[in-house]
This record gives structure tokens, C-alpha cells and sequence, in this order.
């Protein structure tokens, strides 16, 4: 099964299409984005497989999907734990922040002994809007995830590569290739150049939506919000 | 499996909490309230067994998350359709009507040829907030809903029973006994005078919120966002 992908820019005009004439909030949009990182966490690594996930979440969208798929975690009960070295302005990152806080999910500042004491990560650090280069404390985290022998799932996006033309030629994140990726709504053009389990995820979208940009709308089994959508073992590292 | 109950007023205050303590907005807690609405649909009437759902929204919360759930249900291939009468006032519910419209969910304005043609009915009009007694169009609706064979999942309460003493003595809904009934957070008192499925729904509560309010925080099995908690077939109409 093949999917075509939606560029950054698309992407970016059709999450303003979902809040502008959808109705969509961001609160609800992100709630289903990261219940659907949630639900391929859970396919890939069930509670019997390790329960110590550590989510690492970036400063935009990406990362407060991260904080709410911990959530979930926590409910389904794994033991997440946080990283979250650079938090964004909007109040709904503060108010996911004390959701997390009020269920106990640490938030840790240590990420090398954290990523030693993990299971495996979910990297959720940058999504379809990021443009790139690096900036600390960035570089180093990807380079630490990178060389660490640690099952990673990335959202959206495997963080550090470009959108368009995938990992970069050289330096943190050029050797980065996690072992599954959740694209939200749709893939996004990099996926070309990434090897492991895929799943999609974002169960909301219209019909008119997916004409609009060109879209297909995979079938979902039952009530599940992710179907995987690809499989590549021989990539995984 | 029997759970305690939580009073209509410790309902509102355990809401308030979520909200001003808590981190959640209304639009995060409506979206899990319906999600689950959904899946207990989805348990009890696969779309094997009939797609036709009628969705019969209140004006306030209750109908907010049968907004919810119908939009769920429309996306794991039941053909909803939904009855409006009276809409409230917040904006949310607006942002949830376009959402549906956006699907091409009919909002239908002939509530008895409705229901003759749907398969079952969820009861979305009035929940833990429901103080009584019921106003026009509710009295006909609520009879029109008794007096048709034809199954029921009722959302937080049976609509026009008392929260604390059941079903009314006389008249409309003195004789509603639905088929299923989700509860949302905790069962509310009138739940024993139900016979029949009983889910609860509402994975999102911290063990302080469950301590202040006294509340079984039961076992929800995998990414499950229901869980059943009694069925008493013999009491089912």
C-alpha cells in the first residue's frame, strides 16, 4: 500500500483549513493526533515488551502530540517518562504539561541516564514544519538518540531530517533511522527515504479535505485510529 | 464488578476540577467522552448488525459528546444521522455540528420517520446535570423514544430519569429502560434502577481526582477507552 505524501506547505494549509472552516480546535486535533501516536506505540511495543518509554517532545505541535500520546501511555499502563528541554508559548502545551504532572509522569533533565534506563523513545521533537538547521540543544539530543541502541518511534516525521529530501548528508540525525513512524494525515515526502514499520494516523478527515489536497483516505480496521500502512524489515537498523 | 456512585453535584465539582485544576479544556474532555460513546456503540451494534444510528442530542454537554460519537461513528462506517432540536448556546457545539456537516451527517427535522428507519438509537439528551422536570420538545421525544421498539444506548443517564431516584412514577420515560447505557467518569446514583449493559467510560482520571471524589478507578483492558462493567441480560426490554 502506497500513500502519497502532502508537502510541509500543504500540510500547514490543511491544518488551517481543519481549524479555519473544519471547526477543529487544536485542543481536539492534537488530542486524536497523539491518541493515534498512543495506539501504534502500543502495536509496536505492548506493555509486556517494557513498560519505560521515554517521550522527548520539541518546542511546536510535534511535541505536544508527544506529551499527549504520554499521556495515554500512562493509562494504558506504561511508565512514560518526559523529556522536554524547550517549551512553547501556547497554553495548551502548559495545560498537557499538568495533566502529565497531575498522573506523576516525571519530567527528567538528565537525557543520556535517561535514555539508558528506557525501553524504547518516542521522538517527538519536530513535525512537518520543520525547517531546519538544528539548533541546541537539538543537535545533541539527535545525536544522542542516534547513537544510542534504542528502539525510536518517530511522529510525523523522523526528527532532523528535511520534509522534502529526508536525512541529512552529514552530522546528528544523518544515520537516524527509527524503527517505526506514525505520519499524521498524511505522509510527507520524505518518507521515501525511510525503511521500518509505517502506520498513518488522524481518523478525521473529510472527504472534501483529502480532494482538496489530493489525498488518499486509507481504510481503518474497527475503531482503531492508526492503520499501518508499511512494512520494510529488511531496513530496520 | 460494582462501582460507586457519584452524586450529581460531586459530578460538577469533579468537572470544575478537571478544568480549573486540572489542565483540560472542554473541547479535550468532550472529544475522550464521545470517543467512548463510540467504542460502546461500536461493542454493542457492530456495523455488521446495522449501520442506521439515529443520534438524539440535548442541548447541553450530553448532546455535545453525541456529537462526538456520531462523528466517530460516521468514521468507522456507520451512516448517522442526528436529531437537534434544540441547540445550546457554547460555540463548541457549533464547531461539532460543522464538523458533522462537513461528513454529510444529516441533521434530520421528522424525529418519528427517523426513528422507523434506523437501526438502534443513542440517547445523547440529558446526563448528570439533568435536574428535571422535562420541557417540551423533551416529554415527546422521550415517549416517542419509549414507545418504539427499537434499542437504545443511553449516554451518562437514561434522559428523563431523576439522577438520584430513577425513573419517573408516571408518564414519559417511566417506562425507558435502555438496551445500554454508558456511564461517563462514574455511574450516577439512578443506575440502580438499570437493568441492562452498563460501560464506563472516561480514561483520563488521576488517582487524586478519584481519591477526593471516592471513585473506583477500574482495569480498562489494552488502548480501550470503555469498559463493561456489569450486564444483566434479563432486564433488557
Amino acid at each position: 500500500m502506497s500513500l502519497k505524501a502532502i508537502s510541509s506547505k500543504d500540510a500547514a494549509s490543511l491544518d488551517k483549513d481543519l481549524m479555519e472552516i473544519g471547526g477543529w480546535s487544536l485542543d481536539q486535533l492534537m488530542e486524536l493526533a497523539g491518541l493515534s501516536v498512543s495506539q501504534a506505540v502500543y502495536r509496536v511495543h505492548p506493555p509486556s515488551s517494557g513498560k519505560d518509554v521515554l517521550v522527548i517532545c520539541g518546542p511546536g505541535n510535534n511535541g505536544g502530540d508527544g506529551l499527549v500520546a504520554a499521556r495515554h501511555l500512562a493509562h494504558y499502563g506504561y511508565k512514560p517518562s518526559v523529556y522536554y528541554p524547550k517549551q512553547g508559548k501556547n497554553e495548551l502545551y502548559q495545560r498537557l504539561k499538568t495533566q502529565l504532572e497531575n498522573l506523576s509522569v516525571p519530567f527528567i533533565s538528565d537525557l543520556p541516564v535517561a535514555i539508558k534506563s528506557a525501553d524504547f523513545l518516542v521522538d517527538a521533537i519536530f513535525g512537518f514544519s520543520f525547517g531546519g538547521p538544528l539548533r541546541e540543544p537539538f543537535p545533541t539530543i539527535i545525536s544522542q538518540i542516534e547513537t544510542a541502541s534504542i528502539p525510536v518511534l518517530s511522529v510525523d516525521a523522523p526528527s532532523s531530517w528535511d520534509i522534502e529530501s529526508g536525512p541529512p548528508k552529514e552530522g546528528p540525525g544523518s544515520k537516524f533511522m527509527p524503527e517505526a513512524l506514525i505520519s499524521l494525515t498524511a505522509p510527507k515526502p520524505c518518507v521515501k527515504y525511510y525503511k521500518g514499520r509505517h502506520f498513518l494516523g488522524g481518523r478525521f478527515l473529510t472527504k472534501s479535505i483529502a480532494d482538496k489536497y489530493k489525498l488518499d483516505l486509507p481504510e481503518y480496521p474497527g475503531i482503531e485510529q492508526i492503520v499501518e500502512v508499511g512494512v520494510n524489515a529488511e531496513g530496520r537498523l
